[in-house]
Parts: C-alpha cells; sequence; structure tokens
C-alpha cells in the first residue's frame, strides 16, 4: 500500500545509511553515473513473500523505477522473479545488501508463520498462531508485519497494547482476583486483561475474575485439555479467549492445537529467525 | 566501558519506548511507584557474553542500580549470574523484554562466532573468522560488536569501510587489472582493496595487478589448495591477505580453514541469529 | 515518577528550545550568570494538579533544582504553592513561559474532567468518564494524562489502541454484522471492537454480532434509555460496554450519566482548553 | 504557499503518526486498499479560516488530491465547503482527526482573533491586536500562524524575538533607566527594547531612557489614557510604541482600544482556544 | 554558563559521532580502557578566546573531568592554559580532534572580530561590529556566539530577526517609501525595518519614509560621509541608525569607523575564518 | 548524482531552516506568492566549482526549477554563469544565503585544493594531495567532497577509516614495534595501519614491523629525503607508501612534493578555508 511507503520513509533511509555510510567507494569508482542497470528479485526456495513493499521503497528512495510481480503475504516458488528494478548501477549495488537483509528475514519470518499456522490448523482450523515481543529492537514493526503476512496474529506490539498479567505481577497483589480488579478498575475500558496462568486453579480464578484471556504458560497439552474441561464444566470457557504458550515451536505446535485453545504464541517466530534465501540479480544495460 | 554507553543512549532509549509506548499499563496498574525490586540475568545455556554494555544502559536509563559480574566477551557457564538490578520494580518489568531481546541476539551472536572460531583455529591457529554485511538493518553496529566479542572480526561495517570488487562489478569494465587499475586511481590511498574471484586465473590477475586481498568466492577447499599453490609458485601470496567466504557454516568452517587461508567470511554469523536462552529473574523487595 | 521524567525529556527540551530559541536576550543582558533565584507555583484559582511533573523535569533541565508540595492529580486550593524552584535567575525565567503553558493546560484539562466526573458520579457512582482523540498535535500523551489526573479514562490514545467502527466505516459494508465479522478476523485477538451506533436496532445487531463496546452516538437520553431496556430485555446488556458520546459537555453530563451507561466519552475535555490559571512567583535571592 | 508545505512535513508527519500508530486497524480491515473516497471539509459555523494549509499537506502525505475554494486568513460562511480530498479511503480516514484537531483550533484562534480586531478597530482603526507567547508547547508557528490570518500581529515567537523587560528583571537593577543602558549595551541594535510598566512614572522614565515600545500592564484604561496625556506633554509620545497588556479578552478590549493606544495583546487569543467546529464529510466512491 | 550546555548537547554529541563514527579504532585497540590521562589545552598564538564552553561540554560528554582557566571572551597569551582534562586516555583522544576543531574556528573569529573593533573604536569608540549571516550552514549559532567573545555584535542570526530591504527587494516595488509602508503593516510592530541603500537620494528617501536603520551598501567612506552630511542637514540622522557594509576588512574598516556611522558590519568575520592555531597536550597517567 | 542528492536532503533541509527560521519577514512581506523570478549563479573569480549539487538541492527543495552549465569538479572562469534558478521570487530569495554560503566554501576548499594540486605536480605527477579531518564539525562529509572535486584525496573521514598511530599513542607502549602487532591482532584485516613518525629510526621501525603507510610529521623535506634513502637501501621502500604531513601550505607544497613522497597531506585545505566569491543575480519576470 502506498500509504504505509510514506510514512516509513525515514526509517527505511536510515537503514540505507547504515549500510552506505559515506559511499560505495567500490561502486563509484568503477561504475559511470549514467549506467543504467536492471535487477530482478527472486528467492531461492519456496516461501511466503514479506518485505516486498519494503524492498520497493528502498529501491525508489535511490531513484530506481519497480515493478513488482507478488505483493506481501503471496506464496512464492524458488526463483520466481517477484520485483524488477530498473535505474542507475551504482543506484542498485548501493541499496542492494539493505534490501536483501531485510526481505529475507521478514521472508523467513512469514514463511515460518505460515508453516506454523498450516500445522496448527490440521488440528483446529480456527486457532490463531501469535507472535511474542521477543523482537529484535528497532524491528518491531517490520517482524510483527512479517507474521500477519504468513497468516499469524502479531499480539500486542507494544506493552500499551493489552494487559497482560505474569507470575511476577502476581507476587505483588493478594490474588488473581485482587489484580484483575486492581487493573480493571485503573486501565481504559478499551483494554483487554489477559492473565498468565500455570495451574488450574489459577485458571479458573482469572476466568471468573473476569479476564478476557487466559494464557497457558508452559503448560503441556494434557494439562491444558484438563483445565479447558474444568472451565468448560463451569460454564466459563465462552467467554473466554484461550491461549497457549511457552517452549512451542513448529515442531510440537500441533499438539498444541489439537487442544483446542484458540491461540497459540511462539517467541520462535521472531526470536531466532532464519533469514529466507534471496538473491537480487543484477545485469547492465 | 562507560564512553560507549554514552554515546549509544539515543538508540537503546529509542528501543525502549518501542517497546513501551505510552507505558507498561499492567505493572503501572498493579505495582506501587515506589515499590523496589531486585532482579538477577543469567543464560540458560552455555555461552559468549555479548550486550551486558547495553543491559546496563538501558536499566541505568530507567534509573535502576546496575551491578556486573562479568563483561562481554566472557564465556559463561548456564545460569551463572551475570548481571543484577535494584531499582523500582516498574521500571525494571518495563525494560526486561527489550534488555532480553537485545542480549539474547548478541550472546548468540558471540556465542557461534566463538564455536567457529574454535573449529577453525584447530586447522590454522592465526585464522580469522570474519563477518559480512549480512546483518539486522538498524542493528550493524550492535551486530559486529558481537561478533568481535565472540573473537571473530567484524569486517566491512559499510560500504566506505574498504573496496571490495565483485562479480557484479566486474561485468562493466575490461578486466580485473583495470578494475583494481580505476579503483586506485580514484579512492583514498587509506582504502584497502580486496576483489572476489571464482577461478584461480582470476586470483592470479588480482593479484598481480596489487590487490590487497582476495576472496574465494564459492569456491571448494580443494580449488582453493590448487590456486593457493599457484600464487605461492608465482611469489604473489606473501603480500596477499586470502579469504574464503560462500555457503560456510560451523559445520565445514573447519575443511577451509585447513587450505589455510587468512580469513574465512560468514553471513551465517549474523544473518540467521538463533538466541541464546537468557533469563532476568525478579524479586520485589 | 523518575521514570516518565527520563523517557518525556526530549520533548520537554523541545519545547523549552521553541521558546528560546537562541536566548533569552533580555535576562542574559540584565542579570549575572551567577544570580540565584528562588520561585514558587501556584494556582489563582482552585482545581486538579497536573503537569506538575513536566514542570520539575524543565526547570531540571535547566540546572534548577525542584521541591514538590503535591503531586499530579491532587486538588489544589487556590494559591497554594505547589512546587519551588532554587536555581539561577537566568534559568528560572527562561524556563517559564514553557512551564506554565504546559500545567496550565494539563491543569485545565483535569479541573474540566475532575467536574464531569463529580457530577456524573452522583447519578451513577461507577460511570466512567472518557476523552476522545479530539487532543492537541503533538499533545497526545500529555492530554491523556491529564485526563487520568482528573479522574478520567483515556480512551484510545491512537488508531490501534482498539477498533472503532463508524458510520463512515458502515458505508462500505453490507452490515455491522459483517464489519464485525471483518474486523474478528483481520484485527488481532487483544484488540477490543466497538461499534458506534445512532439506532436501537443498530445496537441490537452490534451486540448479537460480537461487539465489546456499544457506543450510541448522538443519541438523547431518553432514546439511551430505551435502547438499553431492549438489549436487557434480550439478555445482551450484561457482556457489553455502553459508551454515550456526542455533544456532551459538562453541563448535559448528568443526564447522560442518569441513563447508567458505562461509559461517557467527551471532546470537549480536550479540544477546547481553558487553561487554570498559574503563576511562577519569582525572587531573587 | 508550497514554500512552507515542503518545510513543515516533518512535523505534520510527525503529528500524523502521533495519531496513527501502527495503523488505523479498524479501516485497514475493513477498507479494501484500493477503495476511493471523496470527502469535503467545512466548518459548521461562520469563522475565519486557518489551517487549510496543513490539512492540504496532511493529506497529500497520504497520497491524496486535495482542491482548496478558499484560503487561509478567508471568512467562511456555516457549511461553506472550503477544501476537497480524493484518494484512498482508508488514507482519507487515517489522516481525518490529526486534520480536522489541527484545523479545528487554528480556525478557532482566527476567529477569535478576528472578532477582537473588530471590536477593537472600531474605537481605533489603526490598532494592532497582537498574541502573547501563551501558546501551546510544541505549536507556537502554528498558533502565531493563526493569529496573523485573523489579522492579528503575533508579537515575538520566541524570547530571541525582542528585548522585554518585566518586573522580575526589575528587581535586580537600579532603575528602569540602567535595564535600559545595559541591554542597549550588550543587545544586537538589531532588536528593539520594550519595557513593561505599571505606573506613569516608570512609563515616562522607559520613554525617556530610549525605550522602543512601552507596555502599560494591567493598568486600566483609565490610568492608561492618563499616563499617555504625560508622555503627550512631555513630546514622548511621537516616537513610542503603546502597548496593553493584561486581563484583557473580547469583552473588553474595545476600552482598551478607545485610549488609542497602538497595540493591545491578549494571552487569551491563544492559551483557552475554542475550536471552530469542523467536519469533513466523506464519501466511498 | 551550564544552561546552554545542557540545551547544546545534542549539536555537540552528532560532531563528535561525525568524527568517532564506530569507534576510534587506533586508541582502543592501543590503550586500556582504564589508562587515565591528562590534557590541557592552549592557543599557540595570542587572541580572544571563545568555544571552551562548547570544548567543556565535548570532554564531558566523553566522562572527563573539566576544570577552566579561563573564560570565553577573555583575552590569552601564547601557550596560556586554559582548560585541563583528566579522565580515560581514549575518552580524550576521541574527542580531540572535534574539540580543537571548534574551538579553533571560534576563537579564530573571535579574535578577527576584537582586532576590527579595536582598530574601528580608534576612530569611534561608540561603533558596532557586526557579522552578517554569512556563516557556516549548521555553525550559525556558535560562529555569532565567537563573534560576540569577540566584541561584535551578531546582527541577524535567521531571515526573521528583523526586516532588510535589499536591492532585490526594491526590483519589485515602486519605491522604497512603498517598501517600508508595506512591510510597516504587514511584519510584527516588534521588528526593526533596515534598508539597503547606494545613494544619498535613497538614504535619504529610506530616513523619511520611517526605517530603523539605514545601510550604507558598497558606498565609499567618501560618499557615506556626505549622505550623513545631508541626514543631518534635514533633520533625519538622530532617529536613525546607521550601517556601512560590502568590502570592508579589517584593513579599511577604520576609514570607515571614521565617518562615525553606529555600525559596520562584514561578511569577512565568519565567511572565512583563520582559525587560532590550538594545542592540546596530554599525557597519560 | 541524484543520488547523493536524495540521500542529503535532511542535512540541507536543516541549513535551511537555521537561516530561514520563522520565515523570510522581509521577502514575504514585500513579494506576491506567486511573483516568479530568474536567477543565474557564477563566481566573481576564477575556481575549480563544488557544491552545485547541493546548491540545486536547495532551491528544489524550496520548488524551484534549476539548470545545470557545470558539473562539481569543473574549473570556472569568472563571471561563467553555472546554475539558473526558475521559480517563486520568496523561494529564491530565502535559500539564497544558505545556498552561497555552503557553495563559496566548497568552491573555495575545491579551488586551494586544485592549486596546491597543481604546484605538487610539478614535483612529482604521482602525488596525492591529502586533507585532514581538521574541517568544521557538521561538515565533514562537504568539506571531503570539496577536496575530492580539487584532485585531492580526503584521507580519514572519521576515526574508525584506517588505523593512524601517532606519538600520544606511542607514550603507551614498548616500541612502534609493539603497537604495530597490537594493532594488528585487534583490528580488522580489513583495515591499513599507518604510523606517524619523527626520526629515520622510527620510520626503519614501522617499515619493518609492518606498516601500510608511513607519515613523517614535521619533518623538513631534507630529512624526509634522507629517511627515504635508507628505506630505499633496506628494501622497504617498495611496500609503504610514504606521507608527509606538517606545516605544509601550498607555498612550500613543491618542496615536500620534490622528495617524491606518495602523499602529502595539509590541514590547511579545510581548517582556514577562504571562500570562492560566488554571485547570485536575481531579475523578476
Amino acid at each position: 500500500m502506498t500509504k504505509s511507503r510514506k510514512l516509513h520513509v525515514d526509517k527505511l533511509l536510515e537503514f540505507l545509511m547504515e549500510d552506505i555510510g559515506f559511499g560505495d567507494i567500490t561502486s563509484e569508482s568503477l561504475i559511470p553515473e549514467d549506467q543504467e542497470a536492471h535487477a530482478k528479485l527472486y528467492f531461492r526456495e519456496p516461501g511466503v513473500v514479506s518485505g516486498l513493499d519494503e524492498t520497493e521503497t528502498i529501491f525508489e528512495l535511490l531513484n530506481c523505477k519497480v515493478t513488482t510481480h507478488a505483493k506481501d503475504g503471496d506464496r512464492t516458488k524458488a526463483n520466481q522473479t517477484l520485483l524488477e528494478v530498473d535505474g542507475p548501477a551504482i543506484s542498485i549495488l548501493s541499496g542492494e545488501r539493505t534490501a536483501l537483509n531485510l526481505i529475507g528475514r521478514m521472508a523467513g519470518i512469514a514463511t515460518t508463520t505460515a508453516e506454523t499456522v498450516k500445522k496448527a490448523s490440521l488440528e483446529n482450523p480456527k486457532i490463531r498462531i501469535a507472535a511474542t515481543r521477543k523482537c529484535m529492537p528497532g524491528l518491531r514493526t517490520l517482524d510483527k508485519k512479517a507474521v500477519i503476512h504468513g497468516g499469524g496474529d502479531p499480539h500486542r506490539y507494544r506493552l500499551d497494547d493489552c494487559v497482560l498479567i505474569k507470575d511476577n505481577h502476581l507476587v505483588l497483589v493478594d490474588s488473581i482476583t485482587s489484580a484483575i480488579n486492581k487493573v480493571r478498575a485503573k486501565v481504559s475500558f478499551t483494554k483487554m486483561i489477559e492473565v498468565e496462568v500455570e495451574t488450574t486453579n489459577q485458571a479458573v480464578e482469572a476466568a471468573e475474575a473476569g479476564a478476557d484471556i487466559v494464557m497457558f504458560d508452559n503448560m503441556s497439552p494434557a494439562k491444558i485439555r484438563e483445565t479447558m474441561a474444568v472451565l468448560e464444566r463451569k460454564g466459563l470457557r465462552e467467554r473466554l479467549l484461550l491461549e497457549a504458550s511457552g517452549g512451542i515451536t513448529p515442531d510440537n505446535v500441533a499438539d498444541y492445537a489439537a487442544t483446542q485453545v484458540d491461540i497459540i504464541s511462539l517467541g520462535h517466530l521472531t526470536h531466532s529467525v532464519k533469514s529466507l534465501n534471496v538473491k537480487l540479480e543484477i545485469e547492465m544495460i
């Protein structure tokens, strides 16, 4: 979308300058200023596209023309051309690394997210796969965007997005009930209240005290099922969102999905990203 | 070092604000402003420490006192306390995620670098393990710093650090010799000239034309050995630095090190980072 | 709280520079650099204090020492000293206008909010008085903070805080039900969904489709009561938050509060602020 | 003027981002990216237009096309279309609140200024109605601009604009004469010297010592007349500008204007602004 | 003054980073972090001190302690120690060049200004020597500050400081009289009006139309005298400030001063600065 | 080149705002917004052009159209039109001073550099004339760029560009040999190592220890020759770059060039710049 392009220009320009510094001394020495080039971008492996929008802006900032053949969120085959760049050869070479670093990470996140969604959906077609705040500093917006492109839910961008009462908070108050009451009184009514629990009893208390979301933290699928049964029995299941979290990876996500929780969140999606193998193929013209 | 702390404050403050937004609505609702807390930071797995300096600054920015029990570059055992924080509980909770995201990535990079250095050194004790520019946008300085803490060489931070003539550049000039001459004439004498080659002939041409560093790009260890023998025979080996690059990972680094090249560079160190598992354990006081 | 002081320094410094420019040419010409002064700050009329924290930071930025005798959110009588400043006379004079402009507006907002809360509470002790996004550009955080000091609810800070489906949005979709379904599918599960309605039927549809909050927009108290009765009858009242908005001021807020809605929001609180009359009394020493 | 549009873009972009945050989650979920819309902007009450230029820039930043039917400083009737916007519906909805908040305040200032000018001019057609530095932090330029659109004089933008010796300054020097001499010696010759006085004697002393402007601070119209007569008698009136200030509002401005001072300044114009009631009417196309 | 130190920190930090980049790789490799050093700063030639305040801030930003033995505006002999620094050797070496570049320029400006003032004062003890806007981009504040330290008048910092009607402006209006009237009507009453003239007739017209300052542009001392005599005869001299400008240097300034104009302005003071020869002598401890 | 224009816009916009402030009050009062003007830029003396690119950007930022008749690095005769501007008269007048201040300095640097290169080349056609870090704070990039336009070598932009071991560093280590070894071990292999020497013995030690560049600091041409002869005799000359520095000016540069060193560096090129006399001639249309 053209809107986002305008609004994120400063960040992307900062990324470009971080890599270019006082200039691309190699290209500027070897290549005439008026030498035009053409380049095409593709991934060497299949995956989900993300970061195309940013790549487009990066090259436009360097006075290139960009044509896209896909959009963020699309699946791509290996070696399928997604974007073409036309412009000064020096510009294309100067922007190459910044663009590839960014799109490689974003597509890596989107692809892992999509795989996770796929595995989980087989067990529960309505499940949401969510990210956490375990993103890279400075890249929060882009990491979350990539999760969305992969079909995931961004969860909280920041600490002000919704309330999440954790064990560290509970050390300080009498009970979950009292914590929820305190928060309800102080935080804007526009905010949901999520509570992290480790036992069935805690889950029940949170639900009865009016939590909007209950997160099962580091609980086994078996324990989660057991707890969900209790909630169901007490008539608390319906008005709650249930989230599983802690130590979940694409490898064991299906087991958690099979419990029929509403949401599964994984730090894994953004904190240890494997870049998707990306290539910009340049030819002088 | 206290110097860097001062100079990087803006970046770290920006990281903090990115996560905190308008406020940590959960902690601020639940915890009294004057509630003090104590926290200790450790990794749950052994590794090489990096990011301790940044972590210290982050908590100091939030008005906490920090005591360190190690310094960046040190090896750490699992669960060994590296840093302690004392300050307002709200501050510690507000800074936790930003600090952990950063130190987790940096220690992940440092640890992988150190492992790579170790494997390569068994074959060639004088070898340098270098990073590339395949870093995350916005994190260039910190990624490179982590590589150094792991015993690696940062290589180019930016395009202006030294000349690196690649295949894309060579498309545009008659020959490697002509490219080196052009660059020598235009670029400051303070800059080294590195040339990426794919064949023995190219390596010889680069050496004869006065390259300071020759990078064997995507050449097998066998091919590298063969080329080095030719360079030796022609009396060109001595005044050159030789670097191997392309598709090298900790798994195959030993084979490349055994060729006795001077430097091995790996995009792997920074472009697909596995965070080191880090924990901040908080207790209220 | 000291935390916020650190994090908002840049904004306040920018405010100071906007007023000082190249220097306070009058004070710097007339007053010796080492002339110390003392000042006390008070309001000339009773009200609710807000902006004390910012005022403290402003004078600290100018190397003054500040002692506070109240905290934000406190009620103050006319002429009650709230804060004292000691430091270079030039500094106090240079910071005076910026501090007064800010604290005057913030206390004005807090005072009006508190009056509104008071009037509404007589009719419904559990009611929330909320602000809107009708704040001054650049002052969003401070305007919302002042509302909170006055006992109000900040409502949305930004467009990403919760979903709010308005008439302009409904033009584009088949129905409220379809809009809620669309949003539920696309927006993070951590976000509440609010729908603005103008008729009883719309209110019922929104409630049945699963809205978390229904806002009665420009509906008379009578019409609101009528709609609430219908919702009650259909068993939809309980799981909903009900908000009245549109044309409400401190003058008519009691009528709306008497309907027993949960929330009343007023653009009036921030878009047409009357500054509380504030004075900094300086004496040279 | 197109010049200012370019130079103020950063500020306006910052305002936009403050409201949009990570995105307009409602509009982006409901409205297709390629949905175009048309909107027209008008005030629901008559007044003086100000902020049209900024509104135009805001929508252009969001990739809309803007057509204006008036210019800042023009009078407008109620419901008279002043500006039309064409562009992506999401963009128009995302920019709406920021634009309305700004133009509402600016037109509010301009309108009150114009009313004040009108009342005062009946008594003294050559009088200047001036603002003060009682503006909102961060909005100094825009507040002053609105005053100008209303036919007022901006007075000092910053402390470096001209010298203004106040009672707080006079505490520190022997006399007004000595203060003026000190300032004359130290401040650039390009700067005017204004002195705030509270008595006839002070006014005479200031005039005799060479003040360029004398400000009657919190003096009644009668007292001002009396002082002006003395100045006239002593032959000091001619080379002076005389300004009345302190507690003046549109309600009593005529009394002060009738004294035939040259300038009347009112903090009221900017420190307690009533926004002009503005509406952006959107239709999808 | 400590005030300015706080407010200018960002600019000076930016200057430091511009020189340090990713680090002082030489010092950081050779010198232990805990190695302390001491340094003293002096000029190798006599002159007027300026930039001491900035130098102090620069080293404080690098965690050094600074003791000053003079203040800006003082005269200094050759080799007289003005400032001492104690701190980490790496810090002192990292800040050295930035500090010296700045203080060298500022003292150069102050010294030339002082010499010019001295020469001119012999002819007219009350004369003002003023700078122009011919300063270096980004250094306006510092260049003007240095002029003041040298005993000069800063003249306009920016285009909004006072009105200056030049030949280019006059091309567009009927006459000087009409230009002055236009400006008087549109510009704030707080601003002086200066008019640049090239003939006696223009000078008389400007004076009669109410200009506050008349600038003789590129007129010879003889022509200036002649014009001043006419103004005197017409009774216009008294209420005017008269300024000579254009092609004036320290070499010919006395001739212009002898005309008894009030002000002489020289672009020379800031547009072609000769740095004062400055040295930071470092010893390790 | 269009690339740099995009990337440096922020800096140039900052320069413009520094001069314009709240507006060009003179031009805006006198000249209608829609008054178009044309201007041509030339130097009043012959020299080397530099800063044309920045000038173009400055006027484009103000919505003018620019046509260039030369490019940076070209020689220009006196009064030869280099650039023409068409656009709003107010824009041209508002940008004039900023553009002239910048291009005057840059062309001054380029011209002096070119003269120095010319004089030195007569003695040694292959010599490089290099700048130092004695540039103006905030103008590093532009000062270095101007040196390059004059045919010079920029030398180090920042402390991280290459290693330069100076006398202050040597105080701390046993010997030059030990310093070089330390640096070689710690600094990236991509960085050259330069050593500053004051005696023949030091030069030999540096060369034998593997320095890449040896700088003769404050050594007379005779002493340099003598040292070069020793290096030659020991077979060390070939693999070294030799640089002369310290007290060298255009006046004595030929003597140093005659020694046949490879590089001569002069702080003089950037630390005491004489602006080239530049004029923007405006005509209204």
